[in-house]
C-alpha cells in the first residue's frame, strides 16, 4: 500500500554505486540542458527568468520520490507555459505581482486537482483527449509559441493570446524592427536548426560514438546562449538596445504557501484542469514510450500523484505548472539514467546554477532564449498528421482541423476544449446511426446474413433486422424509426425479430423504446421477438417488465426463431389454401 | 421540395366540410381550456397575464402552416414558462420591462435556433436527453414550480430559481400569510383535484359518454376560474388583500420585431438553446404519442421549423416561448381535431378572448391561477420512475438523480446540462471499459468461446483475445494496457490474435495504439494478428499503412487462424522433440 504511493520504496533498496554514477552522469547532461530551457519556458510564460529555475529544482525531487517512471525528466515545458500564460493573462498584466500570484496558484490548483485524480484513479479522463485532438492542439500551440517569441527574434512589442492577435501586432510594428537584435536572434536560430540536423553527422564523422554525438547536438543551445552573451557582452550590444534577461534574483527560492485569494482561484479552476490534464497526456506518453524501451511499466494513476506532488512542490517554491517533457526526458534516458533519483541530482544541479550562475547571464538576450524555443517548439508541429488523418478517417480529421483552427484563433483553452466535445459528439453521432441489416437464412445452414449482400432465403410473414451497436439514448429513437417505417413498408409482416449479437448494453432510454416499439407493433397485429440477446443484456431486461409484457418470444439463436416463426413448407402451402 | 417546408399544403387539398367541423369542435373546447392556462402560465414566466394570451395566437396559426402533426396544440407551457423565468429573471427584475424583452428575444433567439437546426435536420440532438435525464428533470422542474406558485396560494412574497431559494423565502414569511387568499387558494386547488381524480367516474355514473366526461373533467380549471373571479367580485376580497389579476390590457398584441440589444442577447444564447431543446423534446414526443394512436407519422426535422416558426410568431407579437404542451394536445385529439386547422381556429377563439373577454377576468385571483399550476405540474412529478430506473441500470438512476438534486439546487440549466453532460460521460465510461474474452476453440467445432465459461482448446503459444466493442479514442489505451498484461503474464506466448467480430469502428486514436501494440509486440518476439475484421473496418485499415507493418496477419475467420498458427498435434510433437 505504501509502495503504491511512494514508488521511491521499490527501486532505493536496490540503489547501489553503479547506478548512482549512471544517474549522476546523466543529471550533469540533463541541468545544463535543462538552464536555457527553464529560463526560455518563463520568458514564454511571461515570468522573470529566475522562476524557470524554480519550477526545476523541487519538483524534480517531488517527482523523484512519488512518480513511476525511471526515466522521466519533469519541469516547465512549451506547451503548458503557453498555457499558463493565456490563463494568468485573463487575470492581471504581464510582469504584476498578480500575474506572478496567478501562475503559482495554477500550479498548486493544478497540483491538487492531479492528486485528486491520482487518488480516485481517473487517469482514465485522459482518454477523452482523443490522438487527432492532442496532435492538432500541440501542433496549433507549436505555431502560437512561435509567433509569440517572433517580437523578441525582432526586437518589438507584440501580446495576444491567438495568433491572429500575434501577427495584427507584429504587422503592425514591423517599421520599429531592431536590427541588432534581429542579427543575434536569427543567428542564433540558424545555428540552432543546423545543430539538429546537420551537427549530430559531423560530429559522427568526427569519430564520436551516437550517443555523445547525440548528446552533444542536444546542448547545443547551451552553446548558442554562451555565445551570444560574450557577444553581447563584449559589444556591449545591450546598450544599442538588445534585450537582455538582466538582472536575476540570485538564490534559492523560499518556500511558501501560495497567498489564495478566492476570487482569483475560482477563475483560474478551469485552465488549472485543462492544465493537468494536457500535461498529464504529454507526460504519459513521454514517459510510457520510454518505459516501453526497457520492458519498464508505468502505473498512468501513480503519475498523476506524481506530477501533483511535483506541481504542489513548484507553487510553494514559487515556480509555476510543470510535467513531464519530452525533449529532456530523451535526454535523460540517452544519457543512461537508471532510476527517478536522476531528477534529484539535476535539481541540486539546477539549484547550484541558480545559486552561481545567474550573475553570469546577466548579457544573455532574449532574443537567443526566443530562438531555442522558436526551434523547440517548430519539431512539434506535424503538418503531416493532417493529411494521414485526413484519409484514413474524415471525422477524426474534422476534430483535428476544428482543435487547430479554434485554437489558432480562439486561444488555447477553446481550442483543447472545442476539440475534446467535438470529438465525443462526432462519436456519438457515429453511435447514434448504428449500422444494421435486414437479415435471411443462408439456404440449408444456420446462418443469417444480410440480404442485400448474400442470397438468402427470407418470409414475408417474418422481418428480422440485425442492429450493429449497443441500444441506447444516442440511437434509442433511431431504431423506433428504423422499425416503424420497416413495418409500414411491409404490410403482409406478421414476426420482426431483433437480432442482438452486437448489442452489448440496452439502457433504460433504449429499454423505453423498445417497450414503445413493442407496443405500437402489438397495435398493429405484429409480434415482436429478440434473439441471440447476450447474458448480461439479458440480465438487465429482466430486471424490468419488458419481458413480461413482449408480445413475442426470446430466442437463444436466430435459427430457433427462423424454426419457430417460419412454418415448414408444407405446413405453410397448407395454410395457404386453408386461406 | 416545397411541401417538405409547408406541410399545410399536403392537408390543405383535402380540406373538406367534415374536417372543417370537427376542428372547429375541437378548437372551441381548446379554447375553453387553453384562456386560464395561458393566463396561469404567463404568471409562472412572471409575465403580464396578457403575454399569455398573445403567446397563444400567433404562434399557433404558425404551427398550422409549418408543423406535421396533425393534433399538437402549442402555446405556453410548464417547463418553458420555468426555463424562461429563470433566464429572463438573471437580466433583469420581474416587471421591468427589460424582463419581458428578455422573455421575448427568448422566443425569438430559440424560433431562429429552432428552424436552423430543422434546416440542417439536426432533429437528433434531441437524441442526447436520455429518457432518464427526461424524466429525472420534468420531476425536478414539477417541483420547483408547485413551490413556487404557494406564494400565490399563502399570499406572500416569495422569489428565487432554486427549491431551495423558494423553500427558504417561504418559511421566512410564514407569519404574513393571508387567510382569505389561502381560503381561495386552498379550495381551489382541492376542487382541482378532486376533478382530476373523480370527476369523470361521476360524469360516467351521470350517463355521460367517456369521451364527454373527459373532456368536461379537463375544463373543470375553467369552473374554477369563473366561480372563484365571482366569489372575489361578489365579496370584494381584493379590498381585503387577496391578489387579482386586475388591469389587463384589452385588444391585440402590436406586431413588431422584438429590440435587439447585442448585450442581451449574448447572455440569452444558452438559455434559449437550452429552452429549444427542452422545448423540443417534449413536443415530439407528445406528438409522436399522438400520430400513433391514429397511423399517421410526424417528421422531426420538419417538426424543428414548425415550432421554430411559432416561437418567432410568439416574438413578433409580444409572447415568450412555445412548445408542443401535453394536455392541451390530449384534449384537442380526444376533442376530435382531425387537421392543424383546428390550431388556427383556436387562434381566432384566443383572439377574441383577448379583445372581449379581458375585463371580466379582473376580478380573477392570482391563487385560482396558482392553483391550476399546482395541480397540472403534480401530475408530472413522477418519482416511480426513479424506483424503476435504479432497478434497471445504476448509471441511468445516477444520470436521473444527479439532474433532480442539481436541477432543485442550483436551478434548471445547471440541471439539464449536469445530465446530460454525466449521461454521456457514463456512456463513454461503460464503452471506455469494453467487455473482452479471451477464447479457445469448442473442440471439434470451428468455433470460438470464452475460455472462463466454456471447456476449449488453447496453445500456450497463442493468445487470442475477443473485445466486443468498437476501438475508439476511450478505450483505446485501456485496450494497450489490457494486450500488454496479458503478453508479460504469458511468457511462452508467440502470436497474439485479436478477434474483432464486434468491433464497428476503429478510428484515428486506436488506429494509433493497434500500431503501438504492433511494434511493442514485435519486440518482444510475438506477432500480432487480427482475425474476424468486419468489411468498413477493412476498408479504413487499408487507407491507413497499419495492415503493411503488421507483424502477423489478417484473418477471414478466427478458424483460418487458428488452423495457420497452431501446428497440427503430429507437427508439435515433431517440434517439441526438435525442441
Amino acid at each position: 500500500m505504501l509502495a503504491r504511493y511512494l514508488p521511491i520504496l521499490m527501486w532505493l533498496k536496490t540503489y547501489n554505486r553503479h547506478t548512482l554514477t549512471s544517474d549522476a552522469i546523466a543529471a550533469v547532461i540533463v541541468t545544463i540542458m535543462l538552464i536555457p530551457q527553464s529560463l526560455a519556458y518563463a520568458l514564454l510564460a511571461g515570468l522573470p527568468a529566475q522562476v524557470g529555475l524554480y519550477a526545476s529544482i523541487l519538483p524534480l525531487v517531488a517527482y523523484a520520490v512519488f512518480g513511476t517512471s525511471r526515466t522521466l525528466a519533469v519541469g516547465p515545458v512549451a506547451v503548458v507555459s503557453l498555457m499558463t500564460a493565456a490563463a494568468a493573462s485573463n487575470i492581471a498584466q504581464q510582469g504584476s505581482a498578480e500575474y506572478l500570484a496567478a501562475a503559482v496558484m495554477l500550479a498548486a490548483l493544478s497540483g491538487a486537482m492531479l492528486i485528486v485524480m491520482g487518488v480516485l484513479r481517473l487517469g482514465l479522463l485522459a482518454n477523452f483527449l482523443s490522438h487527432p485532438v492532442i496532435s492538432g492542439f500541440i501542433t496549433a500551440s507549436g505555431l502560437i509559441i512561435a509567433a509569440s517569441q517572433l517580437k523578441h527574434l525582432l526586437g518589438i512589442k507584440a501580446d495576444g493570446d491567438t495568433l491572429v492577435d500575434i501577427l495584427v501586432q507584429l504587422f503592425g510594428q514591423l517599421q520599429h524592427i531592431h536590427w541588432p537584435t534581429v542579427l543575434i536572434g536569427v543567428s542564433a536560430t540558424l545555428f540552432l536548426f543546423w545543430s539538429r540536423t546537420s551537427l549530430k553527422p559531423l560530429l559522427l564523422r568526427r569519430g564520436l560514438s551516437g550517443r555523445h554525438a547525440d548528446i552533444l547536438a542536444k546542448a547545443s543551445p547551451v552553446l548558442a546562449v554562451a555565445l551570444t552573451t560574450l557577444v553581447t557582452w563584449g559589444g556591449g550590444l545591450d546598450k544599442l538596445g538588445v534585450k537582455i534577461v538582466g538582472d536575476i534574483v540570485v538564490g534559492l527560492p523560499s518556500l511558501q504557501l501560495p497567498a489564495f485569494t478566492s476570487s482569483m482561484w475560482e477563475k483560474l479552476l478551469v485552465s488549472a484542469l485543462l492544465i493537468s490534464i494536457v500535461g498529464f497526456v504529454e507526460s504519459v506518453s513521454v514517459a510510457q514510450t520510454l518505459a516501453a524501451k526497457r520492458r519498464q511499466r508505468i502505473s498512468p494513476d501513480q503519475e498523476l500523484i506524481g506530477l501533483g506532488a511535483s506541481n504542489i512542490a513548484s507553487a510553494v517554491s514559487g515556480g509555476f505548472p510543470v510535467t513531464g517533457g519530452f525533449s529532456r526526458s530523451v535526454v535523460n534516458y540517452d544519457a543512461g539514467a537508471e532510476t527517478p533519483a536522476a531528477g534529484a541530482f539535476t535539481a541540486i544541479g539546477i539549484a547550484l546554477a541558480a545559486v552561481l550562475l545567474t550573475p553570469l547571464i546577466y548579457f544573455l538576450p532574449k532574443a537567443t532564449l526566443a530562438a531555442t524555443i522558436i526551434v523547440a517548439v517548430l519539431s512539434l508541429v506535424d503538418f503531416g498528421a493532417l493529411q494521414r488523418t485526413w484519409k484514413y478517417s474524415k471525422s477524426d480529421f474534422a476534430a483535428m482541423m476544428a482543435t487547430i483552427l479554434l485554437t489558432l484563433v480562439e486561444g488555447v483553452e477553446v481550442g483543447i476544449m472545442a476539440g475534446v466535445s467535438l470529438s465525443i459528439l462526432l462519436y456519438l453521432y457515429r453511435t447514434s446511426r448504428p449500422h444494421s441489416a435486414i437479415v435471411g437464412r443462408v439456404p440449408g445452414t444456420e446462418h443469417f446474413r444480410n440480404v442485400c449482400r448474400h442470397q438468402v432465403e427470407t418470409d414475408p410473414a417474418i422481418i428480422t433486422l440485425r442492429v450493429d451497436e449497443s441500444l441506447y439514448f444516442a440511437n434509442a429513437r433511431y431504431l423506433e424509426d428504423l422499425i416503424y417505417d420497416l413495418v409500414a413498408s411491409q404490410p403482409k409482416v406478421r414476426h420482426l425479430v431483433l437480432m442482438c449479437p452486437a448489442v452489448n448494453l440496452i439502457d433504460a432510454s433504449a429499454l423505453e423504446s423498445l417497450e414503445a416499439i413493442n407496443h405500437r407493433l402489438r397495435d398493429s397485429g405484429v409480434s415482436f421477438h429478440l434473439s441471440e440477446v447476450k447474458g448480461p443484456v439479458m440480465d438487465m431486461l429482466r430486471r424490468s417488465h419488458f419481458l413480461e409484457e413482449l408480445s413475442g418470444q426470446v430466442f437463444l439463436s436466430q435459427f430457433d426463431a427462423w424454426k419457430a416463426l417460419h412454418p415448414a413448407p408444407s405446413a405453410a402451402r397448407t395454410l395457404h389454401s386453408v386461406v
